[in-house]
């Protein structure tokens, strides 16, 4: 199924140039510094339970295109929600039948990313050729089935193979860390990370914000209920992430608003959020104010900070009631960097121990905002096409909009920001052909040198990753 | 003057392909679902009147720009403005005059896609092969003029020539479709609906809206003066319009926002508005819960919504004080979809009965907002590049930005949405090489396989168009 | 280092005819209607003091860049701030230093355009044929410097080898313009003409704004603490600058905002400003007046108006504070052109002496309210691919999403905004290949004739900048 020039241009020098850079970077290791894999998997290292579990039920690229089209959520083995947004309802579709209805909508796809990925994988982990449709739909859930009792299939092999160096998970800020605990205790070498991500515990309208407080006032025992006790906390916690081996936060906030208050008027801010008694912009005051907090932690720690602002949660209120989150019923709304940031950038942005990794789904920002804010300020950098923009037309736009004011000294290579583990290299592949590509026809059009555009291939690959996480 | 290879992409083996594509559908019926064509054409069947009135007073692409480079509207024909901006007033310009006068100025439309349109309408139905310009301004005028003489240049000949298989007109809520009853009782078999349109109705600050709502009462037979009778006498248009063959409303509003207010509160707001004591705030929270009430309608009847937001209205004051509406002078404004919408979509977005077209002037919604929803959201569907993006470089952005989430099968083919009858089977023309283009590239970059691509090419053309608008 | 074939697309037939329609405009004379060089350098003719301080000290480009990757300001040569913003400090860094900093990271600027840019300068000025780099830092600087002491390397000189026909400079309201004066009296005949620019008596948070007006005051012998008072005196001194040369006025502001009060209103708006007593919303309300004041003065004495809107300007405090204006720290936001220009084209859209340039650093305007509304309004005209955007995607970008909707004829040719005179025949040349570039695309897509195309870009590079600019 896959064509060997995928993704490089058509022009046929353009092509063999890209397919000359490709190959000299598409056996460099995979450094994957965000995403959303369990670490349960590879503390346990047990077998992935089947195909659709694996594929289906944890991608919601997949399940929104079917429920676009129709297809109940439920029909997809989407389980119902517990309490508080959680997913702790159950399902008892069986697996053969999800797998049955995916195959048959599978030509929903075309034209989109998922459509690559899932092809790489099925192609080069279990030797399928032909593409996925309602005829061979059991053919190849067999296929993947059988493979997946192997022991070459179970998750820390397939770290192996994917030549994995690094790979972050993304944890709550009260999460024991049990599982990564596990596998620094085990004989095991490879190297998964966390990543703190304390939106629990600083957005108010958070399922659950209250209990997550005082589960955060017990694991560090400090006192919570003022804003000193609050911070020390979370430092508290950002020290035990980094012990465990972070190097980076994660914050993904509805806005990139920031704020800089005064302390008093952030102790006030704060005993208003913990007591319930909220005034209008509270929540969306304490979380900008929380920014510029983190970020002058993160000057204190080292530890480097991401900021995923923009997209609206939860958009359909029947399918967040009946589902809960992550249902792929989040949409993008604009965002503003250059207001929104500036009190945390006029407090901290001109430190030289802090890096701040800006990522957008509004991609008008690129060319206005966000390159001209990056190739000013010391601290920031730019992360790459993110979420809807992973793709490689996304991709290509991200080059194409942010190249020729913040140059590329100024992004940090490639977020597979996956919970589909099997996906990982697929998705570093589409992004190390799209730079390809792009570096190509720069060189090509005479804007670029040929060694130039070979050190760049590299440096977008493995430099600047390890670089901007300090990895 | 026209090249066969025109809009296919500049690489020989994409060209090839692509030529291939739009080979297989180039003669595929016209489907038009959208449009502004006057159906007394149809009915009468008359010739048209000249060469100036056919393409240049209703085509406000043309006068734009002549007006833009200093030609007075008066001088090509431009009827001024009766009362209430209706165009009942009247021009003695010689339509020869305002001819010469375009052709001077035709060189101003290179680049544009006008100049694509009427190209191909001058050589292939008019077999003119030279471009048009001061010096040859007299010989096409007589060569059109003689031709539209002919019986094969009468608007039913042509509507067959055209390959139409449907043409939707767009008709006000109050009217009583009296040509379209002529065109059902004749014994002419050609396909005219029309499309339920009830701005007039809705939007308390059109020209005449309580003259209008008076209208709806009259033809209804409905009292108007409170809510629930306002609603019934739109049900009841709705069943009219739709026992004359129409499947599809339409909605040009200012905005997207929608609302979902309770009855009370709906109640005394359309009692502030029939009455006319408006509150600020008012017009466009009646628009926004009409737009509830016209997606509640269509769950029940089954008529397809379309909503086209965004264009601020008669921008200049002058010309609109002496020309009246539709000059030229309409200018796109940014639209939120992500929050607009949100009501409405809580309300019917999950209902399967229930198609919701939309359409943009505002680019960079396509990949932040409307390809995310409509990838998530049963009942929507993306509407095609519209008005000043129905062009070969609009339409393959929209391409770009919006199938990498949304796929294909969230699009809805072309609509054509034109009054310059004439002009349909370039504006399709255009479409089919533009859609051509992007899937050679897709086959050619290995993203998708040659057969998908023709599969997807018919698509496109006739058979995503038939299943959204349920023709 | 300069690939001849560099901007043009790869494949290998639109390359071809790129190539010859840039061949056919490439010795065409210079035409800079906007610019920020200083007439100084052209009044006394004197060598340039050595290459850092005419490459790097005055390019924010360079500069900005070289802060982003934790360069500090002060090593690069950046003089500390005096009082209220100007730069009357001093900086005692070795200029050879800065060059040898500047060299190290000149890799920073791969992809950039400033790295075009100062290619072709290194190679066709100064005949080095190897990249800048910490390797040959000083060879370059010495080569450089040497060179910068010879007669053809001064201002005249030069001016006359980039053929020039003619450069305007930007001028403060209150300017004496005695260097252009000293200019006209020469016996040197290169035309260098200086803009009207009263952005610092019209933003009421200018530095020195008080200052500024006394400074009005005085230069016009007007009582400015009225409002008719100072409208006369910037009538007085638009007449002035028109007597030395001026065709042109530009105004940069933060929004496109305009008003049109009434007179009492704006007299009542006036004296709160000149009394500095102002009332929230007072700064950007009279910004907003005195745009549609300066539209009537110019339909009064033909001057052309540019309009710059969108750079929030000083972004980083601490940078401001220490160094001042201009120092890379302007970040643009998004832009309101369809309401904020409103109140304006309602006064003077319509009028025939008027020509209104439009810039924009927010490129979602182009297609969804620049180009509608420049192939509406007679006066308006659509500026090039400004700042962020003057480079080659920024600039291709501009083609494509703006031709289709307002043509080439409300264009204006290209500016090169820059205050690094070497630079100009450098940003031309990118301009000139761009579009070359985009024509031949058109013409082998089959939506130009080859003939229309070599007019046209005779047009973009010398007919349109003279007649929008009226040069």
């Amino acid at each position: 199924m896959l064509d060997q020039n995928r993704l490089f241009p058509a022009e046929s020098r353009t092509r063999e140039l890209a397919r000359r850079l490709y190959g000299s970077i598409k056996d460099l290791p995979i450094i994957s510094p965000h995403g959303h894999t369990d670490p349960r998997w590879f503390a346990e290292n047990k077998p992935f339970a089947n195909p659709s579990a694996l594929f289906i039920e944890p991608d919601h690229y997949i399940f929104r295109m079917l429920y676009s089209q129709g297809v109940p959520l439920e029909s997809l083995g989407i389980q119902e929600a517990g309490p508080a947004g959680t997913s702790s309802g159950t399902n008892s579709v069986d697996p053969r039948e999800v797998w049955r209805l995916f195959a048959k909508h599978y030509f929903l796809f075309r034209g989109t990313p998922t459509r690559l990925w899932l092809d790489f994988v099925f192609e080069t982990l279990f030797s399928i050729e032909e593409r996925l449709c309602a005829d061979n739909a059991d053919t190849c859930y067999d296929t993947i089935a059988k493979a997946l009792a192997q022991p070459d299939f179970l998750p820390r092999a397939l770290f192996g193979r994917f030549r994995l160096e690094v790979l972050a998970t993304t944890d709550a800020a009260v999460d024991s860390l049990s599982w990564h605990q596990q596998i620094r205790q085990s004989d095991w070498s490879g190297r998964v990370l966390p990543t703190f991500r304390p939106d629990a515990v600083i957005d108010a309208e958070y399922a659950g914000f209250r209990a997550n407080l005082d589960r955060l006032a017990e694991v560090t025992d400090e006192d919570v209920s003022h804003w000193s006790g609050y911070l020390a906390a979370l430092r508290s916690r950002r020290a035990f992430f980094k012990s465990m081996g972070a190097t980076a936060t994660d914050h993904g906030h509805l806005t990139a608003m920031t704020a800089d208050l005064d302390r008093g008027e952030a102790e006030r801010l704060y005993e208003r959020v913990f007591s319930g008694s909220l005034q209008p912009g509270d929540v969306e005051l304490f979380q900008a104010q929380m920014l510029t907090e983190m970020a002058g932690m993160s000057v204190d720690d080292g530890l480097v900070m991401q900021l995923h602002p923009g997209s609206v949660r939860n958009h359909n209120a029947a399918v967040y009631r009946r589902f809960g989150r992550d249902k792929g019923a989040d949409i993008p709304q604009p965002t503003d960097y250059v207001h929104g940031l500036r009190p945390l950038l006029n407090r901290y942005g001109n430190e030289s121990n802090f890096n701040l990794i800006l990522f957008t789904l509004d991609e008008s920002t690129y060319a206005r905002e966000l390159a001209p804010l990056a190739s000013h300020y010391p601290c920031l950098r730019l992360g790459p096409a993110w979420w809807f923009h992973d793709s490689p037309e996304g991709m290509m736009r991200f080059r194409e909009q942010t190249t020729e004011t913040a140059g590329f000294c100024n992004t940090v290579g490639f977020n597979d920001d996956t919970r589909a583990f099997l996906s990982i290299p697929a998705r570093h592949d589409v992004s190390r052909r799209v730079d390809s590509s792009f570096l190509a026809r720069l060189v090509i059009e005479g804007r670029l040198d040929q060694n130039e555009a070979f050190e760049l291939a590299e440096d977008l690959t493995v430099g600047l990753v390890r670089k901007a996480y300090k990895l």
